[in-house]
C-alpha cells in the first residue's frame, strides 16, 4: 500500500478517557499513525500512558500541544473542553481530530473553523459512527443512483446510554448532557450523510423522564432535507428493549453481543450511591483506572470483530430499501433481496484513520471537516428548541 | 359460557370483497353469530353466498336493510359507501359494524354517530388491527400502572401495501386512496390504544413517489398526547424491506411467513396492464370471484395462526418497554425480560365478536364506537395536512 511510505502520523491525546480507550484498538492497530504524547488531568492515565507508549505526558493541554513532536491532536476531553483544545491546538499549528460533538454551540464551532483555517490546519470530527463502512457503502449505492432516488429514512436505536456511569455534567443538559449532545450526533450525521442533500427542517420530540438522570435519555424526530427525501429518527436510552436484537445481536462496537447480560449496565450503575462515586466509577473502569480492561488483541478471523454501527436504519429510494448491517448491506430491490458483503475489518474505526491521512498526507477534503459537524449539532440543538417551542425548527446552518 | 345461551347474532354483510374474506373466518369460527343475509353489487359473489349461507342476498343496500332477519349490518363496502350504508342501516334499527376507515370526512363520521344515535343502535368500527388481542393486553399492562407512566411510543411497518391489485380510487387520496386513509387507520389506533390518553397534536412527513400509483405509500409522524406521552409513527408500503421480519416472520394475519417468497406482490402486479385489468385481478380473487381461495378450516395446533398485527412496536414507559408478539407480549424491565404468553387463538379476529356481542347482547359501552373511530380518521386526515402546510396540526375532535 502506498500509504505506507508515508512516515506514520504522529498523534497527541488530549483527554484519556472512555472516548480514548474506545480509540486505542485503532491507534494500536493502524500501522499509518504512531501515539507520540498525551495529556490528562488524571495522574494514573498520564502514567499508564507514559509506561505503554514511553512517550511524554503533559498535565494541562498548553503542554501537549507546545510538543513539536506532535502533528495531529485527537482530542477526547469532554465536551465542554473541545472548543478552547481545538483552538490551542490550532494555535500550535497542529491537525485537529475532535470527538462529537464538536462543541456545544453554534458560536463554538466558528470559532474552531476560523482557527483552523486561519493556522490552515485540518480540522476533522470523530469518531462518529457515520464514519463506519456500511454506512460510506450505503451512500456509494445512493449517489450510484442506481435504486433512483433517496425518499424515506427510518433510523432508530435502542441502547442503556442513560445507565452508563457518568460525569456529573453529563446529566445536565445546559453542560452539554443527554442523548440529543452525545447519541443524536451519532444518528443525525448518519442520517445525513445517507440523505445527500441539505436538511432543510425539523421536528422533534424529546424524552425526559427519569428523575434520577434529569437529562433527554430519549427522542423522536422528522427531518427533511432539499431533496424531497425525510427522515424518521428515534433513539431510546433507557435501557429496556436493545434494538441491536434487529443487528444480527452485533452490538455498538462491532462485537458479538449477548443478549442474557441483560440488565448488567443498571446493576453496575446500582452499585453507586452518589454523582461523586459515580464519575468516580466511570475514571476507575477508563485508561489509567484500577478496573481498566486493554483492549484484547484481534484473535482469530471468527472472533474479530465486524463494522460498528449505530442500529436499525433503513434507506427507501425508489426502486429499492437499504439496510446498512455490521457485515454488509441488505438490498431490497423490486424482485430479490441481494447481499453485498463487506470484507471483515482488521482494525477498527480504520475509515477515521483514512480520512485523517488523507486530509493530513494527501490533502484530501474530509468529508467529517467542521463545517459538516457544525450543521449536525444545529440539528441536534433544533431537536432541544423543536421541543420546548412546540413547533418545526428551520435549519440555517447546512453548508452551502 | 354463559354468551352461547344467547341467540347468535344475526348478521348482513354489504360488501362480499376483501374485507369480507378476511372476516369470514371470523364468522365461519365463531358460534356467536351467523350470516343470514348480503348484498353486493357483484352477481358472482351474491350467487356463492347464497350457495355458501343458503341465504337471501340483495344487489344493493336498500335491500338488506329492509330484511328483517338482519340484526347487524358489517359494512365491508368501498370507503366512499360507509356514510351511505351506515346510514341506511340504522334509519332501519339496525346496529352497525363498519370497516375501517370509518369515513373520508370528519362530517361524515358525525352523521353516522348521530344517525346511530338516534336510532338507539351500536355503532363499532373494525375490524381494525387494534382489536387484536396483543394489543389489548399491551393497553392492560399499560393502565395497571405496573411500569410507571408511558413516555414514548415507537411504531413501524414496512409492506407491499401499495403493491397489491387496487380498484382505480385506492390509488387516489381524494377518493380516500393510499396508505394515510387505508394502513394508519390501523396504525393510529393501535397508538391512541396504547398511549391511553387524547392525542392533542401531530407533525407528519406523507411519501409519494411511485408515478404508476400516485397515492401515498408511506408517511413518518410524530404525535403527541395529553398525559405528556409521544409516538413516532413509520409506515411503508413500497414493497421492499418487510418489517414482519422483526415479528418472528409473522405476516399481518397472523400467519407463518416465506421470507422467500420475496417480491410476490410485484410479480403479480406485473401482469395487468391498465387499472380496469387490476380491479378485475382484484374482484377475480376476491369472494365469488374465480380464483378466489375459501379459507382452510384450522388445522391441527401448530399449523394454526396467531394474533393479528400490524408491524413492530415499543411501548417504553418508567420501568420498562413492552414489544406486542403475535403469540405475547415481552417485557423488558429493568433488571429482567419477561414474557407474557398469550393463548393461541382458535378463531381470528373473535375481539371484534367480543365487542360487538358486548354491546349489542350486554349493553357494554364498545371501545371501537364512532367516536373513536372519527378521532383515529382526524389523525391520518391531519397527516395530510401537515405535510401540505409544512406545520404541526392541532387536534380537536379526540373525545370528551
Ligand atoms: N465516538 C465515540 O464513540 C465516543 C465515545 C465516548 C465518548 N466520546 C466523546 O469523547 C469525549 C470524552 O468523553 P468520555 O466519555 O471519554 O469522558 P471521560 O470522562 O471518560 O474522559 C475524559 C478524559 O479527559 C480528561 N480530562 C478532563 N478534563 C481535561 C482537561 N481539561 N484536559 C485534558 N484532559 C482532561 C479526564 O480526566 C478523562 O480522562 C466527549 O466529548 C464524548 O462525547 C465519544
Ligand atoms: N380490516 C381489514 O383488514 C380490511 C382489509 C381490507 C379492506 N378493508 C376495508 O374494507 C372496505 C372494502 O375494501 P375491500 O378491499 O374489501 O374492497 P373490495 O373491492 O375487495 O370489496 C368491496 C366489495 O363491495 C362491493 N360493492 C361495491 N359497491 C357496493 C355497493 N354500493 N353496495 C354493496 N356492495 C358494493 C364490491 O363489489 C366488492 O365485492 C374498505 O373500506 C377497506 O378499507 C379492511
Amino acid at each position: 500500500m502506498s500509504v505506507a511510505l508515508s512516515p506514520p502520523l504522529r498523534v497527541g491525546v488530549a483527554g484519556l478517557g472512555r472516548a480514548f480507550s474506545l480509540m486505542l484498538p485503532t491507534f494500536l492497530g493502524d500501522v499509518r499513525l504512531q501515539l507520540v504524547a498525551a495529556c490528562d488531568t488524571r495522574e494514573t492515565a498520564r502514567a499508564q500512558f507514559a509506561r505503554d507508549f514511553d512517550a511524554p505526558t503533559y498535565d494541562s493541554i498548553e503542554g501537549l500541544v507546545a510538543d513539536s513532536n506532535v502533528e495531529v491532536v485527537y482530542i477526547a476531553s469532554p465536551h465542554q473542553f473541545h472548543a478552547e483544545h481545538t483552538r490551542l491546538a490550532a494555535a500550535h499549528g497542529k491537525h485537529v481530530l475532535v470527538e462529537k460533538p464538536m462543541a456545544l454551540s453554534l458560536e463554538a464551532c466558528d470559532a474552531m473553523i476560523d482557527a483552523c483555517r486561519q493556522a490552515g490546519v485540518h480540522l476533522l470530527v470523530g469518531h462518529c459512527h457515520s464514519f463506519d463502512a456500511p454506512y460510506l457503502a450505503a451512500r456509494e449505492e445512493v449517489s450510484s443512483g442506481r435504486l433512483g432516488a433517496v425518499r424515506m429514512i427510518q433510523a432508530m436505536n435502542y441502547t442503556d446510554y442513560l445507565l452508563r456511569p457518568r460525569r456529573p455534567e453529563e446529566l445536565m443538559t445546559s453542560e452539554g448532557g443527554g442523548a440529543v449532545f452525545s447519541q443524536a450526533a451519532h444518528q443525525v450525521d448518519i442520517v445525513r450523510l445517507l440523505a445527500g442533500s441539505r436538511a432543510t427542517r425539523l421536528r422533534a420530540a424529546v424524552g425526559n423522564w427519569d428523575p434520577a438522570r434529569p437529562t433527554e435519555g430519549a427522542y423522536s424526530a422528522l427531518l427533511w432535507f432539499e431533496n424531497g427525501a425525510y427522515a424518521s429518527l428515534s433513539y431510546n436510552g433507557y435501557g429496556h428493549f436493545d434494538s441491536d436484537e434487529w443487528m444480527d445481536w452485533t452490538g455498538e462496537m462491532g462485537q458479538t453481543k449477548d443478549p442474557s447480560a441483560y440488565g448488567s449496565a443498571r446493576r453496575k450503575l446500582d452499585t453507586v450511591a452518589s454523582a461523586q462515586e459515580e464519575a468516580e466509577l466511570k475514571a476507575k473502569s477508563t485508561y489509567g483506572g484500577p478496573s481498566y480492561q486493554p483492549p484484547k488483541p484481534a484473535g482469530p478471523e471468527q472472533n474479530r470483530s465486524w463494522y460498528q454501527h449505530f442500529g436499525p436504519i433503513i434507506v427507501s429510494l425508489d426502486q429499492g430499501d437499504l439496510r446498512p448491517m455490521p457485515h454488509g448491506i441488505q438490498v431490497y430491490g423490486h424482485y430479490t433481496k441481494d447481499w453485498i458483503p463487506l470484507p471483515q475489518p482488521t482494525v477498527p474505526r480504520a475509515e477515521v484513520i483514512d480520512e485523517l491521512i488523507g486530509a493530513v498526507r494527501n490533502g484530501v477534503p474530509p468529508l467529517h471537516d467542521g463545517v459538516w459537524a457544525k450543521a449536525t449539532l444545529e440539528i441536534c440543538i433544533a431537536m432541544l428548541n423543536s421541543d420546548s417551542q412546540g413547533q418545526d425548527v428551520l435549519l440555517v446552518h447546512q453548508g452551502s
